[in-house]
């Protein structure tokens, strides 16, 4: 059901993963997977561009789209959505910004670290200050530090940004764990914005994807951005949706001047909702297959770079990947150069950061195996 | 060459302009052609979904975009590009965003009014304070107002926003115009913004478009915003770009954290160059069609409303038409109550405008009639 695109196909449905790479480099960075469409998701894009669906999206809260996610959020997670509560956004991290300048109070905001690059920068767009919470390189597990996380609130931070399941941290949020970060948060009067793009894609063996709006006391508080964008690889087709249930705060955003929030495309809003009312059998083989690739980079890990660690890939096609045992302050380059393999440098998700490596393991068996073996070459000099 | 859309294509290649409307009512609000695609726009899309393009785009300056756009701009405008100017961003809109976010000082922004309404609340959103130019709705000519905008400038406003060809003004400025337009800019060390989209869209008999890049001493405090989505009707697909010849000026622009402006969509791109590399043909006939539609329209008011006043329409295809003879505060409500006719109330372009209109003639000349006719009986009574 999941079909590998190849290498020629590969190039021309994902310019900026595999485009940009030099023909002997394989590329393992960009979150892209290198599958082909979901039938039902091609379908409806190929029908409306035969329409010449080209004008200005409609927005109805609570309209099409609206019904297509909470049907999905009800069956994928058991979570009970209001189609009222869904807004549409051009992409996750414009849906976070949108959130950011109309919700949240103007002190600094709390950014996890290891984080998504594009999202370091997204607190100074909004004109706020930047404080990470900086995940110990050499903790076993990858937790939220809730002490860290009261301090930074006690000392004036507003808003944190809660990325779950979390990239690169390859974490699902327990219950528990989730319920810890509220209380904080309620104790201390701010707010969350909880990116879950990443909520469709929880591997085999791992605890279920809670919504923090699924949580009790969270409404008043916080928004979620989710996307069919990343599980169902349609990035470039632009359509994200902001989850706003509490109806005073989505009225605050429904009430925002245009400019800020009105560039979706049609076309991305045509692929959400067939992803989202089509796709589950689809999300099912995608999961079985990239939770076997999760696997066999273990395997894979272990025969090649026994000194990598890597903690439990639990969501996400994103593996972080702590490299330090070999000695390179900057792997990615080093594995280019050496190895032709192109993964995403460590630094680039937490900056100062030696020694890691993000790498996409949503590709085939075969080209996972030539990652390793490249990385390993690259790192290691051995044939 | 130029296929007008049955009314059952309409709806589903145009979901707001007409989606959103009773079948009862005849749309001539929006801005969007009730025209087919250009067939290399077609072709390019149709191609670029076949392959399945879904991935993020790419950018590098200089690259295709930038190169297609250069050679359009110096067919169409005599006008030299160097392709490294060209930036994408996901709207014109939101080029213009950008452009305030990354390159204005915070000093107020100069909007001539009436103006396109989204971009009413753009100074907003960006933390400026908006103060409006307003055209006198009795002058004769359509002109910005240089002792008004160098008072402005001197009390400390530092953005012009200079829409043109403008929307809804209709107006082609001249040389001499823009020079002046410039001259003071220039004495007050502020700085222009030009929204040029509607630059394609030049209508017989009126002078041909000159970018305000294309007057001397201007790439020090101006940039550009371009598309090709309003000749070609390609607004959904989201592809502007922002055109900036100084090399100190781009390069603040592509420092800017990528979370200012990542969001077009590779679609929009395709369509872009599609349309910049083979789409002269098609706007020749494009520009024809809306010319005619133009004298169509001016002949309609005479016969069906004579005392409605409507200074020349020079380029886009947005009539601006005064109503106040007709006695109603909100023409567009009366003529959508009781002739059935969606046309765009005047007050949305200027807050507070009595008796004006905005309409769309992009549409075929049974339908230009029908809307005409509408308007009239719901204005006046008559059948
Ligand atoms: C946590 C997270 N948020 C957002 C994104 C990007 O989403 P978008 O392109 O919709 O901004 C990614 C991409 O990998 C991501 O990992
Ligand atoms: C002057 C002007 N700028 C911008 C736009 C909209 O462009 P976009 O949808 O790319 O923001 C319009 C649409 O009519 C317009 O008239």
């Amino acid at each position: 059901m999941i079909r590998d695109l190849t290498d020629d196909e590969a190039r021309r449905a994902l310019p900026l993963k595999w485009g940009t790479m030099p023909p002997d480099v394989l590329p393992a960075w960009v979150a892209e997977t290198d599958y082909a469409w979901a039938p039902p998701v091609r379908e409806a894009i190929t029908a409306a561009v035969g329409a010449g669906l080209t004008g200005y999206p409609t927005f109805e809260s609570g309209g099409e789209l609206g019904k297509a996610y909470a049907g999905f959020a009800q069956r994928q997670f058991g979570q009970e959505i209001d189609p009222a509560w869904v807004i549409p956004s051009v992409d996750v991290t414009a849906g976070v910004r949108f959130a950011l300048d109309v919700l949240s109070e103007p002190g600094p905001m709390v950014m996890p670290l290891p984080g998504y690059p594009p999202q370091l920068g997204i607190a100074e767009v909004t004109g706020r200050e930047r404080v990470d919470l900086v995940l110990d390189a050499d903790a076993e597990h990858a937790e939220i530090d809730l002490d860290g996380l009261d301090r930074l609130l006690a000392a004036g931070a507003r808003t944190l940004l809660l990325t779950q399941p979390h990239n690169p941290w390859g974490r699902v949020f327990t219950r528990a764990e989730l319920e810890g970060i509220r209380d904080v948060v309620r104790r201390r009067g701010a707010r969350v914005v909880a990116d879950e793009i990443h909520a469709p894609l929880v591997l085999d063996g791992s605890p279920p994807h809670l919504s923090y709006l699924s949580l009790e006391d969270t409404h008043d508080h916080a928004v979620a951005v989710v996307a069919a964008s990343k599980a169902f690889n349609v990035q470039g087709l632009r359509c994200a949706q902001v989850i706003a249930p509490d109806p005073a705060t989505r009225q605050r955003l429904l009430d925002a001047p245009m400019a800020r929030n009105d560039s979706w495309s049609p076309l991305g809003e045509v692929a959400a909702i067939a992803a989202y009312t089509h796709g589950d059998e689809w999300l099912t083989a995608l999961r079985s297959r990239l939770s076997s690739q999760r696997d066999l980079l273990v395997r894979l890990l272990a025969e090649h770079l026994p000194d990598a660690r890597m903690r439990p890939l639990e969501a996400t096609y994103l593996a972080w990947i702590d490299l330090r045992a070999y000695g390179h302050d900057d792997p990615a380059a080093v594995a280019l150069e050496r190895g032709r393999v192109q993964v995403s440098p460590g630094h680039d998700y937490q900056p100062g950061l030696a020694g890691h490596v993000r790498l996409n393991i949503a590709t085939s068996p075969e080209r996972l195996e030539e990652i390793v073996r490249r990385l390993a070459r690259g790192l290691t000099g051995a044939r």
